[in-house]
């Protein structure tokens, strides 16, 4: 068997090893701080008796389960909390898969690498719908793909790599294609709270029984090492979904888990909205830059990331390590995303060198 | 698709819910203190800067890594760090069905149930060796199992449920049948702290490209919670079990891995001589009364497990919650562990309650 491994990991590898200061504008860590209550979560969490250290339950922390169903009105019976969003779109497109109600995944063009990836590993067949230029996904594009042999349509709102945020009308459509076709929407919402346009729209809002949403709190908390997630089933998809869970996984990590429960308690709104003022503050930085360049661009509504090309430098891999070695700024390439982006970069806003990254962008491609 | 989800959480459920005070037997939770530093280290890292809270490298924290591997005597690059031993062996069994040389995964009966759940997912076939009563596994009889059919063969020394520990000549003539059928031997060696017996060797010991070590630091480190894990590939295998382990879970929990580290540095080996021998008396209180109550049972060389038999009291689903009910005692099904101990019951001495538990126990079935 062979499956894609992203190429994330290589890029960051590359940056670290340069001879010379790099901006890294790859990763999709946040370079802010967790909530204060995070922190003090852990210290709690390392002095209690230690039949707390032993496993959690297998879909996750009781009190965490309950929060999360809580705040996303559900029955905490549809919750696994999973080892990040990655085990969460691992499970969904799965169980997706294993109702032997067609092989094929449909992936939106450009992509966040993982999708693909799975769909390999989990023995799926790819097929792509492009985006408009402006990463909106069109609805009778994806009708138009869809057929009996869709097993499920994968997509991610606030996008990742394009920044688009899809709006409700776009959410129900794609939940009606998937009742449509017996298919199953996984929506991985990992960047809704970093909603700049105020349209986000979750496929919860769309009751059905074909839509799984996914999350974590790896962006939200800035703290993508933690590893937790979630998954939200249908009640009649999820008994299988925390079968593979157990069988992969057994559990999450408990200190991780404990920790996260004890932020969402005690962190309040104004927490989430001073690190989204502060990435739209880096929007109209970076984009200012990219105008200064005359470089062409996409204007994020949401997330982490602004694509952006500049003339005669395609987004190839070689062009990213020489980018890194001679602007000392490090992208992701376009192509990592799919054959529609293969002219264009990625570039990450989780560093507080946004100003300076795009400087440097602008005096290398004058 | 449809594979089996393992009882224990069933049984754990049931006891916890019981009228009256039961003495829990079934998990494998130690009931003794991790070491010190390992609080400490949970402690330091809560301090950290908030990048440390970002994604560790996704085959696990470097210095964990390095200290794994000097510890074993392989190369960093063989070694994976994991969510537990449940992930370690999840990617080992993929790992050797993935070859696409034979989809049967031959197992011992008894067995521990997480390893036909997992076979049954990854759509493998189970085949079963039948152990001798004392729960040693004769080379001979994998030999005869054993086909170009056979993916892998996957072995727990020390043993759950027996308790046996597999001497260096079975383990050696494990890895030479997976030599000569092309096939994978896993070794789960997650006790391997705990063997009594003086007995107890690795597969590493066996040089060989068709073996993979399995492990983890929730029993040594008595924090099964925490999900720690590492399986070591041959190098030829490793690649592809890191991007099944990166599109699954991205990266273990990097809290738990550094407490983990700090942990290993910190503790000396008396933390492990104690805890060893702690188990030993326990095992002692625990079959002494065993052969007061008049049963049969099969004393163990390692791990935490007696399992036991008593006239005409099989070890149905049906039993073992009537001994909770009536007699106050949790322990697990032998049917849980496959056909050949049907009649029996397996009892987990990480209580500080065996004696009593084996009191109970007497009176019960006198």
């Amino acid at each position: 068997m062979k499956y894609e491994t992203p190429l994330f990991f290589h890029v960051m590898r590359y940056a670290v090893q340069a001879d010379r200061d790099v901006i890294d504008m790859v990763s999709g860590n946040p370079d802010w701080e967790p909530p204060e209550a995070l922190r003090e979560g852990l210290h709690e969490y390392a002095d209690l008796e230690s039949d707390q250290f032993q496993y959690p339950p297998s879909d996750g922390l009781l009190e965490l389960r309950e929060e999360i169903a809580a705040r996303r009105g559900v029955d905490r019976e549809q919750v696994i909390v999973t080892n990040g969003a990655g085990e969460a779109n691992y499970l969904a497109m799965a169980r997706a898969l294993e109702r032997d109600l067609g092989s094929e995944v449909l992936l939106t063009d450009p992509v966040y690498p993982y999708y693909p990836g799975k769909t390999t590993m989990l023995g799926g067949t790819q097929r792509f719908v492009e985006t408009a230029e402006d990463g909106q996904l069109e609805p009778a594009a994806v009708r138009e793909a869809a057929s009996e042999e869709t097993a499920c349509i994968v997509v991610n709102t606030p996008n990742n790599p394009t920044g688009a945020v899809y709006p409700e009308e776009t959410m129900a459509e794609l939940v009606a294609i998937a009742e449509e076709c017996d298919a199953i929407l996984v929506s991985d919402e990992v960047y809704d709270h970093y909603d700049l346009s105020g349209e986000f729209a979750s496929a919860l809002a769309t009751e059905s029984d074909h839509r799984i949403v996914t999350n974590a709190f790896s962006k939200s908390l800035a703290i993508t090492g933690f590893r937790v997630g979630y998954a939200i089933f249908p009640p009649e998809l999820v008994e299988n979904a925390k079968s593979r869970h157990m069988l992969v996984n057994v559990a999450g990590s408990r200190p991780a888990q404990y920790a996260v429960a004890h932020a969402l308690f005690e962190t309040g709104p104004e927490y989430y909205e001073a690190n989204r003022e502060l990435l739209a503050e880096r929007v109209d930085t970076f984009t200012d830059a990219l105008d200064a360049a005359g470089a062409e661009y996409t204007r994020p509504d949401g997330a982490f990331y602004v694509m952006a090309r500049f003339d005669g430098y395609p987004g190839t891999l070689e062009n990213v390590e020489r980018l890194i070695d001679e602007a000392g700024v490090a992208g992701m390439p376009g192509e990592a995303f799919g054959s529609s982006r293969e002219a264009w970069l990625r570039f990450a806003l989780v560093t507080p060198r946004v100003e300076e990254a795009a400087q440097r962008l602008a005096a290398y491609f004058e």
